[in-house]
């Protein structure tokens, strides 16, 4: 790919300006229907140090406006200073509809490096891979074009480019000891590029652009871009159809069939809340101290008393070590994005705990039945929110979801001393109303959803909610069982 | 204020209780009202290490829906450290409006702290208790409610509490060098406490409160901060008035005065373009490596030549140190913050550049004209924009903003052949059409601005361009004048 790559033969320098011009307007003329037509572009530009990604991307934007484009270049992060999942600071920075993301260096770079510095694993590394190939594959199905570039130089002319540089007292300072270092291991570094191409091509493939000559480089990456546009613009917004992959799945009930009987005596409440709240503050500590990342999921019908049981889980927690995320319908520039980007987005830190009052399965519910989104893509989301919960986990985080379950009658009476309570008047609106006449819709969304999305690594927990105080309890114990795990885990793995 | 501060006298356990629980439902009870009446709270809560702000903020928190609140602790970097202005991570953490943000430390805490280590001057410190005084009154008069507490504990209350963290194996790693640095010059923190806060208690009045006992001290707290809300609830929103201060301003000529018949020839055009746009990329690298944040706004007429003239000047920078940022209307999130938020969140770091096309002058101009605002917001805005940029200057930054001006039959012109033209038509829209029947009000507003805004930190420049190719050689002029001063003031600097 790399090794025996054939540079492009020279060429009459008026005819390439030529071309470049005209492409220039092409893609000048493109910009407004991308807005129209909502089309949102990543355009990855990898390679080699020196190579010119920096220029070449000037001379992208050049003619264009700058509401239509924004630059991105993602710094390297030790992986012992990592504070969140290795593909965050792509899947934060994708574009909105209508415009273009130029990304100097990405994921490629990145996992190279820090597969070649020997900070992660062999296995590690392979899981980002299909990470990576994973989030491109979400990007593509959610409409987005990826246009991945590598821009390459051989050893000799790396030497050259690297050589002028440093010679010169105000371009040398330029020059990193991680480049340097590359031009060492320059076939280390081909060897790894190649590999690394080799297992990421196959949903969005690779463009190994010569760039051994800047205006030849500018004309084929040029070429690529208007020609990816235009089919895109004229083929309509890709959506991609519901894929098959099976993921470890959890045997759930049918809501149905949940007993919501239990309860819980005043008396057990209050000593089993003050004992599982003392033990979850003390949980809380290791897990800052260890650097466990918490997601923890609240859905649930409405009136079922998430906001009381949230507040339980969340009393005895350091304000300053966890958030709660109330999630309401998205503001524009989220609507404007993969669905999962304002979850990315809103992903705790290592060692801290986000908590989640409704989450990204508003695709398979809401936006299903309300017509939000096509068919084709809440059918996808199943598997692309197990994929998302798989990458939380491999992060290290610990990913708890409930379902706050009650029963149709319950929720009538709670409806209905809103209703009557002045106080409570606003908890109580319209909407709920008209989502409750849709309960047998929501209830066949909710089964399937829990089926399909319960795995072993992010399983679901229903909590039986007619009664408040039971609900409470329970949450708390899974709570408190599953830090408890995830803290010996983690000290286990320390030492072996 | 502290030396000699009283302590509660002891009191009845049953009392406190029922007047927590009493005062806890009544904030309960009023989260709706903030919503419906958009009033903002921000509740900065400082004091000395140990006094259990942490706890306090956990016991405010406990009953409120998270719908309502967000806590947020920032972190204090070290001055070498800092890439932003000092009130950076408070200016982007304010709350929205119908929401409380709790602060646990703030202002306070991190330029007290950069004091006492000497990490700033005297002179900068007194610089930042202006910007702060500045700050505090730019949130009131934009309505939101400040609420400032100081957790007071005397010397040996807070040996005993650090002792007991120290003594014991699960808390002891909560105790920092900091907090032991604390301890031992207890007398100097207070010193410098009490200073701080006689500097800064005019516009919003501090509250010391007694810390020695946590019932007590959430008592105190509840009060406050119930019956403040309250009272803001029942006023309604508050509307800061306008006020004078003479900042030092360059004469700016009026609009109508200016002679738009400078031109340019085609060769000189294209001389001048090449030497600018070389010489600034090499001043790219100087600002990069001097650490130098540069703040370029462009406002003008529609079709005035904005889009083309900021690509003259981007066209050179380092596509990876420079954010071309397009103003557009702003979000709900944006709207409901006060107008400068949406500004601070979008500065660059040090070493970077950012271009803004259309700029928080909104405010005095369509914002004024369509009446999205009061004519009090408009009013203050001349200086609160005054004190903003003079943020910036103190900071470090350039700050340069342009006019770009054209006349009446020249916007016509090119009015009408973005009409005519099939590629330009998107570039023309109704509303610039009744944007332009409205010249004469935006010629007054324009020309108000440009007096009342045009400081010598930070002046208007007025761009004729009815000649786009003379405006952008000006503009590129300027920016190049304006760089090459600050460096060369930089190093200057550095070497006395």
């Amino acid at each position: 790919m790399l090794k025996d790559f054939e540079k492009n033969k020279p060429e009459e320098k008026s005819v390439l300006n030529a071309e470049i011009k005209e492409l220039r307007s092409k893609l000048m003329g493109m910009q407004q229907q991308l807005r129209e037509k909502k089309l949102p572009i990543l355009v990855l530009i990898e390679g080699w140090s020196a190579a010119g990604k920096g220029s070449l991307i000037k001379e992208l934007i050049s003619e264009l406006d700058p509401r239509f484009y924004n630059v991105i270049s993602p710094v390297i992060v030790p992986e012992s200073e990592e504070r969140y999942p290795f593909l965050y600071p792509f899947a934060t920075a994708i574009p909105e509809n209508g415009s273009i993301t130029f990304m100097d260096s990405g994921w490629m770079e990145s996992l190279v490096c820090k597969l070649l510095r020997s900070e992660i694993t062999e296995k590690e590394y392979k899981r980002r891979v299909r990470q990576i190939n994973e989030f491109e594959r979400q990007l593509r199905d959610g409409g987005y074009l990826v246009l991945k570039l590598f821009l390459h130089i051989d050893e000799d002319e790396q030497e050259e480019r690297l050589t002028a540089l440093l010679s010169k007292l105000d371009t040398a300072w330029r020059v990193t000891d991680a480049d340097l270092w590359q031009h060492k291991e320059y076939k280390m570094f081909r060897n790894a590029y190649e590999s690394f191409m080799d297992k990421t091509g196959d949903t969005i493939p690779w463009n190994v652009l010569d760039a051994s000559k800047r205006k030849t480089t500018l004309r084929d990456a040029l070429r690529l871009l208007v020609s990816q546009t235009e089919h895109a613009l004229s083929a309509g917004r890709y959506v991609g159809s519901p894929f098959k992959e099976d993921f470890p799945l959890v045997k759930m009930p049918k809501l149905a069939e949940v007993d919501l009987t239990p309860t819980i005596s005043d008396e057990d409440y209050k000593k089993e809340l003050k004992q599982l709240q003392d033990r979850l503050g003390v949980l809380h500590n290791l897990i800052y101290i260890n650097r466990i990342p918490v997601v923890i999921c609240y859905e649930g019908w409405d009136a079922a008393g998430k906001g009381g049981n949230i507040r339980r889980v969340a009393y005895p927690l350091d304000p300053r070590g966890v958030d709660v995320m109330p999630i309401a319908s998205p503001e524009p520039h989220e609507l404007n994005r993969q669905y999962l980007w304002r979850f990315w987005k809103r992903l705790p830190r290592t060692g801290h705990i986000c908590i989640f009052d409704r989450t990204w399965y508003g695709r398979v519910m809401v936006e299903r039945l309300e017509g939000f989104c096509t068919e084709k893509d809440w059918k996808r989301a199943y598997n692309e929110i197990n994929e998302f919960e798989r990458v939380l986990t491999e992060w290290g985080a610990v990913v708890i979801k409930f379902w706050i379950h009650i029963d149709q009658d319950t929720q009538l009476a709670r409806f209905t001393d809103r209703q009557n309570t002045p106080e409570k008047q606003w908890k109580i609106t319209d909407e709920d109303w008209r989502n409750r006449e849709k309960w047998p819709q929501y209830e066949v969304a909710v089964d399937e959803m829990l089926q399909k999305t319960s795995t072993e690594y992010a399983p679901w927990h229903i909590i039986e909610s007619n009664d408040k105080k039971y609900a409470r309890i329970r949450a708390l114990r899974i709570v408190v069982d599953a830090l408890e795990k995830a803290c010996n885990e983690h000290i286990k793995n320390l030492l072996h």
